[in-house]
């Protein structure tokens, strides 16, 4: 059974902290396993690949076959019906024009001491995307992560993606031809983590790996960032959706199963001022539940993680709200913009009735890749600047020096860097010697 | 001897090419000590914090004493010497400055179908700074970190710095105050980092850790992230300058010791396109040599890994400096703004021959925490962003869904999930039923 809350219950904060603090995920430490394949990887490129490969996906893959070629992706692309195509195109459309907003402008100015300063923005030169296998191998994940890429100026964009025993999804291949991506291996685990950040003679490296991926992925991704940028660790999805009396409870069911639906380890939590309607929900959870495709997941992942918790009044929600600081939070109450106004910790925000959050895994424009696990507290989702490094620059003319170079020499004595003070000073007596 | 290197010359890419490859860094593998030090401070907190500084740093703690009272960083900024404070002054006003503009701008707007998109920015409630200790404890790097969070809006700042046998810096509390830090607890190591991750009874944990420090710090870093958010794993400093014969060689000698003066692996390289100029750059660095308070670091560094690299041209000197994606690029040559503009992988730049990188160091104002070892193919130097975090937001009016809701039923389905097509039905359903 999901848990039920009350915040005027006695012993509320404590119960609240300790649903906080759980912990969803299997904790299967495979760092050891997986430190061993980035290592045979890095020392023995493609050959390692290829066992771990057939070992792992029971695939035998030669270098010549470790990307699809370009008429394995024309005939896969071709079996794609018509409606999702035009599914695919209208979402990657709106992916894209969203996130082309979110270029950044680069800076210059000039200040009072004639001190030239300002900053660029410039792409990564290649990136490397990761697409889960088998279940979670979804085509939305790859629009999401390969649009802001491009968007962001990517020139060199790869997708890994296993294929267990050779079975590939046609819609990621169509996907990744979407978003303008021809390079598409076949491999995954950390195995495809490690090629991507050494590089081996078939599979160029790359600077940047983003993606969701298993725990072996994720636990790839941990090793190798610093040598390679990465995106953010992913946990399991959350939802958490405030909503007051005046919704349709069967709405908000499916908007929570819509996340239950992913993993056994998926949350979903009920935030209502409204006891009755707490309820009301839940018996439609349970409805739904009857006849729902994904039962088997979506059943213990509300019962084991889920939670109906109930309010004093919609100030006491937001509070609840930032200490959970949701992946995805949909606002269905009165004054839902107010109360989306307030919220400081969330991936993504839904705003009113007419707004389910599956709006936002697919066609919304907003990145479906988001900070799961609480940390919406200190990460953003996935955007085009995380694509995009900035250049920070500087020009001084003889006065800037002059007004500020003093400064720094005193700085640079007191930290008892002597050469820090003496370029400075270098240049401060050639000035002076030109007064003379 | 530094490395002397010709491009004209056979067998140059693969020289340069292992130039490249080479680890500067002594590999000790701390991180199985590390994992034990984070699990004791989550474990037993407080006692863990103080049984480890008085092991590491030979000093004895209490919970009471673990930060600085206000009367003891008074007494501490009082011994501050005036010209060092007003120094202090202006590299916080400088630097000030500069991060105000990199304050992000939230968006809003409707799109074609009557859909609500945009973002909004929030800073991160809490952030812990880690200083270093010892040598490397630079008040500089208090400012650098601290201010672009006091910018962000991050209400709660803290800052850990050891101070080993109770040796404390005064220049780092005042810089502390100036930036507007009032907590500074006496603790540091992997302890400290873990303290700040997962909060003892004394020191409540924050959002995201930032600053330098030495390996078990880094590996620390690494550990914690994902629960927290971190800046970068910091690496050796270094500099590549790219100069033509028209400069002064003393000038562009000092500035690489600047560099080469920091840490036995700093990195010093020139390229230009004038072998004499190279030469005459070395002598003086073996002049400068000769009398440098800090030759016995520097001395090493430049030997072991500095470089001078002799080009056909600047357009040469380019492609090199990409490869290289220093942190620090100085560029002082005919068309040093045009060479610039065409550099795509550097942390900061510092262009002609009035901006020695010291200046970036202290009071130029952009951030002196940058991306080491590389690391400029994919990342940038600390900024405002990094204590701030981006919610998206979305709301779909009735004729939004309508528009674009199908779509996203159909992709849900052909990724099985259907509760997540049934949240767009649902409500479809219902405008339909509305029609009729």
């Amino acid at each position: 059974m999901p848990l039920f809350l009350d915040s005027r219950a006695a012993g509320f904060d404590r119960s609240f902290t300790e649903f906080l603090g759980a912990k969803r995920e299997s904790s299967a430490d495979v760092d050891g396993i997986v430190a061993d394949i980035i290592a045979d990887v890095a020392h023995r490129g493609d050959e390692a690949v290829i066992e771990l490969t057939e070992r792992f996906d029971n695939l035998k893959l030669t270098p010549q076959t470790m990307a699809f070629s370009q008429g394995e992706i024309d005939t896969a692309v071709k079996t794609v019906p018509k409606e999702e195509r035009a599914a695919l195109e209208l979402a990657a459309e709106r992916i894209r024009a969203y996130h082309e907003r979110q270029l950044p402008e680069d800076a210059r100015w000039t200040d009072d001491t004639g001190a030239e300063l300002g900053w660029r923005w410039s792409a990564v030169d290649a990136a490397g995307l990761y697409v889960p296998g088998g279940l979670a191998s979804y085509p939305s994940s790859v629009l999401m992560n390969a649009i802001p890429a491009a968007v962001a100026g990517v020139e060199r964009l790869v997708i890994c993606a296993p294929t267990p025993n050779g079975a590939v999804n046609p819609l990621v291949l169509c996907a990744a031809r979407l978003a303008g991506v021809e390079t598409i291996y076949r491999i995954g685990g950390a195995q495809a983590v490690a090629a991507l950040a050494y590089g081996t003679n078939t599979i160029a490296k790359v600077d940047k790996i983003t993606g969701p991926g298993n725990a072996y992925v994720a636990a790839a991704k941990r090793r190798v960032f610093g040598r390679v940028g990465i995106d953010m660790i992913a946990g399991p999805s959350e939802i958490l959706v405030i909503a007051d009396k005046d919704n349709n409870p069967d709405w908000i069911a499916v908007d929570m199963l819509s996340q239950a639906e992913h993993d056994e380890s998926a949350q979903a939590i009920l935030i209502t001022d409204d006891p009755d309607f707490g309820e009301a929900v839940a018996r439609a959870i349970d409805k739904r539940l009857e006849t729902l495709e994904r039962a088997a997941i979506a059943g213990p992942s509300w019962r084991d993680n889920g939670a109906v918790i109930t309010v004093r009044d919609m100030e006491e929600a937001i509070e609840l709200s930032d200490r959970i600081a949701p992946e995805h939070l949909e606002i269905a109450c009165a004054g839902a913009e107010d109360v989306a106004g307030r919220i400081r910790h969330a991936g993504a925000i839904f705003i009113g009735q007419w707004t389910p959050e599956a709006i936002g895994d697919y066609v919304g424009g907003p990145n479906h890749v988001l900070p799961t696990a609480r940390s919406a507290r200190f990460s953003s989702g996935l955007s085009v600047l995380d694509f995009m490094k900035r250049t920070t620059l500087a020009r001084m003319t003889p006065a800037a020096l002059r007004a500020i170079g003093p400064a720094a020499e005193t700085l640079a004595i007191s930290e008892s860097l002597e050469a820090h003070g003496l370029s400075v000073r270098a240049r401060l007596d050639a000035l002076n010697e030109g007064e003379d």
